[in-house]
Parts: C-alpha cells; structure tokens; sequence
C-alpha cells in the first residue's frame, strides 16, 4: 500500500488522533541493599521508539520509564520508576484513563524478598550465599484482566528460545490483545541494539515484521496496533 | 602549602611522569542468564576521574571499565570488562606492568553459581524462588598479596555505615597500601553524584578531603599517592 508507506515514512500519519496511550519502557531495578540490585540489559529503546511514534500518530502518550539513559521524546510525559511495583503503580493509575496500553518494559518478575537497610557485608570464611525472591507484581496481566476501565493491552516476549510458542501461551495466559515477539539472543536485534525483528501475534494470526530500525519499526506497531484497537 | 594548591588547581603537577597507573572503575555485572544480571550502583565516574588526573600528573594509565556511561579520558588506555572474572583477568596483566594499582571498581563479591543458557521461565504456581551464590575473585588482595611484582596498591571502601572502621579493616585484611574511604549512604556524595568525600587511610594514620567535585578530590588523591608510592 503506497499511500500507507508514504505515511509511515514520513510519519504524518494520525492513526491514534485523540487516543491516550501509555507504555511503559526499560528494565526495573530490584533493590537487594543500598547497593546492589538485581536487574536486566533492557535499553528502553523500543518503548521509547513506540513512545515517539505514537505522539506523532496524535496520540496523547504517558512514557513509565524504568532507569534507562534516554532522551524523553518530545510532548511525551515521562514518569520515572526504579522497581517493579513503582511500575505498577505508575501503570495502573495510567491505564485508569487510557485506551491502549502497551507493556514494553522487562519487569523483573522477581525480586529479593527483603532488602537490607544497610550495605550486607561479606562473612569470613563463607564462600556460598543465596539470595531469596519473590514474585514480583504481573503489571500487563493486572490490566489486561481487568473488568473495568480496561485498555486495549499489548504485551512484548523477548525470548531466547521458541520465542512465538512463548509468545503465544503468553498473549492466552495474560488475556493480552496482543503480543510483540523478539528474539533477544542475536546481537543484531534485540536488548541494546537500534535494530530489531518482531513477530506480531493476536487471536487472529501472526504477522513478521523483518528486521528495521527500532524507529521504523514503531511506527509499523503504531499503525497496526491503531487498527486493531479500533475493532 | 601555596606551590602545590596551585599545581593543584591548574593541573600542572607532574608527579607521576614516568610512571605506570592501572585503575579499575564502575560496577561488574553478573549475568543470571542471558538476559538478567546482578549489579551495582556504581558510576565509575571517581575511578574515571582517578584516571584523568593520574594522566594529567603524566602517568601512563590502563583503565579497566565495568559497563559505565563514561567517555574514555584522552590518552587513557582502556579495556572494557563486565564482570569480576574479566576484571581480574585484566587487572592481573595490567599490575604486571604497573607501578601504581587503584581499585577504585565495585566489584561484586558473589555471583550466581551458574549462568543459565537460556532465559529462564517461571514456573506456575511459583512464588517463590532463590538464587545460589559463590565468591568472587578478591581482585585488589590478589595483586596487594603477591609476593613479586607487587605495585603500590590502593582499595577503596564504599560503606553506608561504619565507614572508617570497615575501611582500618580491610586496609589490613587486604594487604593494602592505602584506602580511600567514602560514605555512600547520602545522596550528596557517593555512587551517582559528582561529588565526593573521603577519608585516605594508610598505616600512618588518617586524612581527611572534604567534599568536592569527583574531578578536584582525584587530582588531591594522585598527588597523596604519588607521594607515598615514592617511599
């Protein structure tokens, strides 16, 4: 579809004009002490990506960002967050008045199960520890379960391994309207590259969407997540 | 004494021409599996700053780097680590050729005792979970140990509590020739911030520099060192 690609290259489309979106973006960081944490390679680029192309889609977009080193796109409201249940408040109250919500971060889905007040000093002698975790929050399943005020929810699955089998049993097992697959064990795509590979999957079907700038790639997701939306 | 507060000042001290410095700086990350990790707060930024001012006295300088978000310092040597095990594999060659080893890095002192190929799923049901640790390498004790080729060498103690006694202990559990001891507990001063103050401990006793840019704090702590690596 030429006018479509026209469009998206030049990025005048307004598929989400008077929509409110929030996404959130980045890894989270579980406190084990004052410090160290537990935490994982998540850029927040793709989040971030989304973020600007669903501002340029005319959406109204709320950006919760776990600790990441980028730039908050322009007329985009960002709201900063360290740990998982941080994130999940921050995500609930914007789900609470949004229409599409889209859950690019990589939660931790543990976390230390309690964390020392003071920096845990090292035993004499003692060459093993273990650290205890617990189930952090399940930030996307909260909102895609929920019976009311319930915002289109689209999740991500950065996998390693049968990444669409994953995604799959993820989309059912969180009632997400969608899942975004990738593949974060190439080193082409995925968690600190510009690059990345997803496949699109719904109730409906799969769609690949073959490796682009992350940029470009959002705003391939914005138009097809717009679509969708509408249904 | 006036000469050297200016020297001091404008950068022109040379007291290390000649002689070879190897820093370590910032965290290490202890990968989980090929997606989480287990780290620190870390900046590098006082290690970096050691190396700046170290280069500036006309040393010749190796730094070796956690994963940071710092620009290399001009004419230093650098060599990029991510965790304890690459650390101290580098930082042993460096120390082989130096005169001067600073181990201004947070190196952790556990890491998980396996790194799982794959991304590793939650388990159903599973709200609990535990992640066994082992030592890491002493990387500073190793090199202030060595009973041949043994350089100057110097620990730091990021501390939130204690600061002074911890350090006055590890000065000589270590082996070390001085400690530079700093409270990372306020927000002022320590892991993030551009600022710093600190306690320089050796056999002789205590000095203590108080709070100022990271960048002014390094240039005094290579000129303390310089001068007692000399003796």
């Amino acid at each position: 579809d030429l006018a479509l690609q026209t469009e998206s290259q030049f990025g005048s489309s307004d598929c989400l004009r008077g929509k409110r979106v929030a996404i959130t973006a980045g890894p989270t960081r579980e406190a084990l002490d004052p410090v160290r944490y537990l935490s994982n390679h998540s850029s927040g680029k793709m989040g971030f990506a989304l973020a600007e192309a669903a501002r340029k889609a005319g959406a109204e977009v709320t950006l919760i960002a776990g600790p990441v080193n980028l730039a908050t796109p322009a007329h985009v409201k960002r709201v900063d967050v360290i740990d998982a249940r941080d994130m999940r408040d921050a995500a609930e109250r914007a789900a609470d008045l949004c229409d599409i919500f889209i859950s690019a971060a990589a939660v931790a889905d543990f976390r230390p199960a309690s964390v020392a007040e003071q920096k845990i000093k090292k035993r004499e002698g003692c060459d093993e520890s273990a650290i205890t975790l617990v189930k952090n929050p399940d930030i996307v399943a909260g909102i895609a379960t929920r019976s009311e005020r319930r915002p289109f929810t689209v999740g991500f699955a950065a996998e390693t391994q049968q990444v669409e089998q994953y995604a799959q049993s993820k989309l059912q097992r969180k009632n997400l309207d969608m899942i975004i697959a990738n593949d974060v064990s190439g080193s082409e795509t995925g968690f600190n590259s510009d690059r990345n590979a997803v496949t699109v999957i719904d109730r409906h079907g799969n769609t690949q969407l073959p490796e682009a700038l992350k940029a470009d790639l959002a705003r391939q997701l914005i138009e097809i997540i717009a679509v969708k939306a509408q249904k």
